[in-house]
């Protein structure tokens, strides 16, 4: 298999990663922070460990803490149900904005009534527009604004320091998503400006599922949103008062955490950035030269490109695509709407039912991106059109 | 290590079960239930068998559908906050449940202003007392009803089909926490009048962390709590009307998920429920025989009897019964309170600042039981009233 899904969750992971969660769930997976007994001491402060080195990725170690979750999705859920909303505020997002976002802010303002704005963008490239955000937040001051890093359907890296940088200067609360992100781009938690960074161990982290999180900047506002047993205090009824313990409720994943430490550690040792750089320089180019293809890549050039980019060919639904690239060459992309639901009217897919999405690891290698353009290139336009399109997401 | 916190996580687990992690994360861990291509495909198909392996489990597969979350503490949040409150509904409690259960409650007390109501008990044993719950159910009707399966600090098997089927006279959501029991106790959907059933894959199931959820009976009225992507009509704001889609949002965490598959597959092989029984009777009767020792076992015998049991020993903090258990002998066991708020002024525990529990497995041998018994004899009361106690949780 070709797979250029990486974007869904990066695989495969390093080796350290796979035997760092095999050896921790065979020989030490007990029950972390709960105890006295010695595997339990140990497990308790690897996740310290851990927690000290993603703090150290984004160079946040005086000014925030880790908060470990199993997911993004929950990181963010507990992120945006953790404020104080009411009817008066307004929460801004851009149209690249993911369903782990958008739908539970959009429950949010079922609940509480508030306004959710979109940050303006400029028409011609879609790039966020940070000059006509400040004309926006004069008018209708930002509470909470939430910018994913890279775009997961075009790439995009958004000008988030300088929107989020504008929004403190009215005290709103500031996230970045940083699924797409973290341990690729590089990133210095002050100049981001954000109050809290949320990371997906199993995309960018190149580690496996279940540890997730954000790091919190030291005393962020922010409620408590899921609460449960957590080996603190367990005859008082509320959670601790203080992060990261107030949001850190149930079993942690210790394997999974171990997985994400061993990910972290080697994550130091390549130089993930620029091979991600070269490659989707040369799959941008290889995909441009071929007849029929239009590329939705990021404004602003190589710059602002991430590992992530989609296309279409011709009019063809994009899942025909998908289908072809997995029954005749074993190539694994994906096709739709990738979770993404405002960006697609302005890509002006719809004749194609979203986009064909190409995303690329550390491990993507320039010959599987050949496969991927010979592939693209032989599709017969004909006899594609007569393959009934799969219903995509 | 003789470890007796099996309550916490299981451990070991069987060897199938790391087995189909570390094979799944190697292989196929990629993302389910989004894209076309055959690994995707594969990995949506197992979730799905896993799921009708989970509802066979409790003989609930016509009634019932099967959501994953990543842990039970979520899988309670989801149900908990997922109901229609106001101020003039009543939701009932017993004193032995979980702060998984107890601290989601309160949050949700605070936000709506229910009340909170507690199953009486008979004071002698306390046993859970369902007559007297018929009594207080006419005079404050039951909208919401969750019990525990089996008290995580005396192993207490509670009366839930009984209490179940009067509270469901009324049409009260029932909700049975059975992370210490799916996989141990049998257990029959139907007779239980349970709405949900929540299971913990990394406790009585032998699985790893990161799969746990709810069983739910079709049709039961429960609202959007967690949202995000699910690779299901992605340009929607809203999850997806039916379950189990409208409960899982983000990745799912496959590794896990085949990890749970696998365990299921060897529960079948085994039988659990004797070999718990067997060791329970002799590790209770063996404490029993120890001069000094309060012994907090299940009220009605055996019969009523988990794979869960308390101690205490004279006057001695918990913690430092723990301290020599560990240090002397590294034997594990779990001293405090277990995160079970209430049932500690009931146990008159407070001298010893809660109790040392010890929790078995289908792992756990007779020598295990014999080098623990004979450690607590050795303990020299004297000595140990020198030790410091530490914190207990």
């Amino acid at each position: 298999m070709v797979y250029l899904d990486n974007a869904a969750t990066t695989y495969p992971k390093p080796d350290c990663v796979y035997d760092a969660v095999d050896r921790f769930n065979r020989s030490s997976a007990v029950n972390a922070g709960r105890s006295l007994y010695r595997k339990a001491k140990e497990a308790t402060e690897m996740i310290q460990n851990t927690k000290q080195e993603l703090l150290r990725l984004c160079n946040a170690e005086k000014d925030a803490v880790a908060v470990i979750s199993p997911s993004a999705t929950i990181a963010l859920n507990q992120l945006i149900h953790g404020q104080k909303w009411d009817s008066s505020k307004n929460a801004y997002v851009s149209f690249y904005e993911h369903n782990s976002v958008m739908r539970p802010l959009s429950l949010a303002r079922e609940l509480h009534g508030f306004r959710i704005c979109a940050i303006p963008h400029h028409r011609e490239d879609l790039s966020l527009d940070p000059e006509a955000a400040r004309e926006m937040f004069k008018k209708q001051r930002p509470d909470f604004v939430v910018l994913s890093a890279v775009s997961n359907v075009t790439g995009y890296i958004l000008p988030v320091g300088e929107i989020f940088a504008m929004a403190k200067e009215y005290g709103a609360f500031t996230v970045l998503d940083a699924a797409q992100a973290m341990g690729f781009l590089p990133m210095d938690f002050r100049s981001l400006h954000a109050d809290a960074i949320v990371f997906a161990g199993h995309k960018t982290l190149y580690s496996t599922f279940g540890a997730a999180g954000f790091i919190l900047r030291n005393d962020a506002p922010l409620d408590v949103f899921l609460s449960g047993g957590n080996g603190i205090r367990s005859t008082v009824l509320k959670m601790p008062d203080t992060a990261p313990e107030k949001f850190e409720a149930g079993s942690p994943d210790t394997p999974a955490i171990a997985g994400l430490q061993a990910a972290l550690q080697w994550i130091k040792t390549v130089d993930i950035y620029h091979h991600e750089k070269e490659l989707m320089e040369y799959l941008i180019s290889g995909l441009e030269d071929i007849p029929d293809v239009t590329v939705y890549k990021a404004p602003g050039g190589m710059e602002r490109q991430g590992g992530v980019v989609s296309f279409n060919l011709a009019d063809l639904s994009c899942s025909v695509v998908g289908i072809i690239l997995n029954e005749k060459h074993d190539i694994a992309v994906r096709t739709g709407h990738h979770c993404a639901p405002a960006i697609h009217a302005y890509l002006k897919d719809m004749k194609n039912n979203g986009t064909v999405r190409v995303s690329i690891s550390y491990f993507t290698t320039k010959e599987d991106i050949d496969k991927l353009i010979t592939a693209v290139k032989e599709i017969d336009l004909e006899e594609a059109r007569r393959i009934p399109p799969m219903q995509t997401c």
